[in-house]
């Protein structure tokens, strides 16, 4: 029997990872952290498709929401939990090593929660999302760092717990399209930081996010604020 | 410059590597976490201290305390965090694998969010008081898990940061006794689990306490409940 924690924000790859998980795995346990980010969108979509994904399959068995709001009191200065602060636009973060969305280590923070989870519930695997962009600034999001979190967590003999990580290659259009195989439903999913009712189109996760639907030549079923020419 | 985060609970041990922060570095952060800890008391001790060092060491800089409240969400099997379940007693202990005070994967947690805090406060250096016991249930009491941490805490170039056990090999006694060296006012440290007015005296903490101190030919400063023949 083998049981998984869904690291699942609600956005593009972790819906499309969860959907994964049901074909995967035997038992499907979705975790989603609140930490003061501005798209708290994100969670009540989250919430909803979990909802839903647990009314067609048995395997899908319980949400935790964890509260990791301490992260507003590690930093100020990082846009995505500071509300003061505008969230970076696609001008802001091209060339720079670190967009003013960074919450440092945010990665080993989430994946060690996620592993004490794992060992609560008695599960042996956990699938996140991270997708590698460069080594320098997004050095936990490297099958590097996927590798040394595991030989860590390999060390706990009577609960050993593997995290994976089936996007971390893969580009936008790789994933929009392993959606597809899936049947994922992308009109319930929501990547856009700034968290209005359209998204905003603008924004670095709104920009790859319709880069990767067009790259997959498919039209993104969600509405944004601006047109897009698809 | 060297700029250090002292995991900091109030507690002996960490009491000891606060001093040991001082007295080797140039800037010192203290870090305390509360996570719904019975034992708050070490909280309010962890802040007096922090003041009282404060007001004599001027590279003692700022105490962050983080609220880790989600342990409980995590777990209600815990004693450590569920107020409904007692403690354990040395009885419950001795020969037990895991203690029912054991929260899973405490230490990476309380590591990943220190390392956060380091690269926010621009230190290079997080000290710890992890003492090891045995591989198997405290797998994360070991010198391998320290140097896995490590290992990947490493792969950030940009801002790397290094974790350190000073106590991780030494017994209670070599605890008691590099305080010693270190001018440690034994009398503001508390230890106990139950956290009441005067230490209990028989919780694995205490036990353990009283043993240093025995052993170390020294009489414990603070008070206990219970009558102890130093």
């Amino acid at each position: 029997m083998e049981r998984v924690i869904c690291v699942y924000s609600g956005g593009l790859d972790s819906t499309v990872l969860f959907h994964h998980c049901i074909k995967e795995y035997d038992e499907v346990y979705a975790l989603t952290f609140s930490y003061g980010q501005k798209h708290i969108k994100e969670i009540e979509i989250a919430q909803s498709n979990f909802n839903e994904l647990k009314s067609l399959h048995t395997k899908v068995k319980d949400h935790i929401i964890l509260d990791l709001g301490f992260f507003g009191s590690i930093t100020k200065k990082s846009s995505l939990t500071n509300t003061d602060l505008n969230l970076p636009t696609m001008k802001d973060i091209v060339g720079h090593p670190q967009p003013s969305s960074y919450v440092p280590n945010r990665n080993m923070m989430m994946l060690s929660v996620a592993a004490s989870l794992a060992e609560e519930k008695k599960a042996t695997h956990i699938v996140y999302g991270a997708v590698a962009v460069d080594n320098f600034s997004y050095w936990d999001c490297t099958k590097e760092f996927v590798e040394n979190i595991n030989n860590t967590l390999h060390l706990n003999r009577m609960n050993s717990v593997t995290v994976h990580a089936p996007v971390l290659m893969k580009s936008k259009k790789e994933i929009v399209e392993m959606g597809v195989e899936l049947g994922v439903d992308f009109s319930k999913t929501w990547t856009c930081y700034a968290g209005k009712e359209k998204a905003c189109g603008v924004c670095p996760s709104c920009s790859s996010r319709i880069a990767g639907f067009k790259q997959a030549k498919l039209v993104d079923p969600i509405p944004y604020e601006i047109n897009i020419s698809w």
